[in-house]
């Protein structure tokens, strides 16, 4: 069965290849590329309390929304050129995760365990 | 059904409430977190000619996929908490792209048409 | 008179060249270098509250300060080989910010006016 | 003597004073301005090869000399707030890469050697 990130992968690579974009979209580049909307969608959060960036209004959230979808394209369009499954990448951080942070010794500390990363 | 990015949605939900950490799991902080991760993902490429960033050795490789990983955990993580399906948001940015690039106006130029943004 | 930063530029032309490195410092290369040692800088922030950010303990102000360090290097060797005057540039920035952001209409809103850049 | 960077400073301070901006200029939300722009001057490059980087037509160059002064604005704000100095901090860094990145050892690999930087 194909997933729905599959389908977005062979969407953009239809986008690109009628464009003749295919030249332009090394993984050098749709880094740089991911790196701007990320820019992009930081930029909606800078001036918000944590509070307000909970409950964005419904201007705010339908950029945050759009940024949200810029930076999912190129995520999904690096990875289809590398090869790398983005699921299955993303599980196996999980797992490592879970295994890193031990729920009760790091419950309520977000000083010495930045939360789902080993960032 | 549920789809896979739904299924990691909701173990990184878990992941975040055993350990106490949802009150650390704002947008604002999470956008952050995920600026942090794709800092460390272009990091990878910096260095790579065009060249070189398409046919990246196993260690280099192994690498990326751990950071597309952790971009793909905050970036689930932080649609989650502001009620944002990804793939919707992706697909809702793609038709706008598909409208906004003709193809045959913006064939093989990056120049005019920054590949499937208007970032 | 040779200015501080105009020394520093210097120090890393020296740098690059006994290390032969300058066909790395293409400024596609230092910007995205750039972006990365402001993935590690904001990475400092991710989990602090506001209040927190603004008073941090000894360890994490020095981090901050080396990855501070990091990103003044990278800019000014990024300015350096595109030529630009990085005080010159910032000034007629703030020039411009001056006449947009009138005092009297801001005051106060973050809102409608993202402080001292029209980004 | 002052120094560019601390009329730069100084300048922005006033800036933020009269406008009553101080309330948002914490170190958190500087860094998170500070990436947003950096995005944006990534963006400048993402689609450019490595030799047109090198050589932007001057439309080009004019968007990255103003990007370039964003940067900095912003650099220069974080580090006031946070009362770091930003040319002191880069020159230790910079000292430190001295040691570490052996002239002989490292010439014209950037695999070993991310220069100018341990990132």
């Amino acid at each position: 069965m194909t997933t729905e990130l599959e389908q977005l992968a062979e969407r953009l690579r239809a986008f690109a290849r009628v464009r003749d974009w295919e030249q332009f979209h090394t993984p050098k580049n749709l880094a740089m590329a991911l790196a701007g909307e990320v820019g992009e969608l930081v930029a909606e959060f800078q001036w918000l309390t944590a509070e307000e960036s909970g409950s964005p209004d419904p201007d705010a959230l339908a950029r945050m929304r759009t940024e949200l979808g810029d930076v999912t394209l190129y995520l999904v369009r690096l990875a289809d050129v590398l090869g790398v499954d983005l699921v299955e990448a993303a599980r196996a951080k999980l797992d490592e995760n879970d295994r890193r942070y031990d729920a009760d010794l790091y419950r309520g500390s977000a000083r010495k365990a930045p939360p789902t990363s080993n960032g």
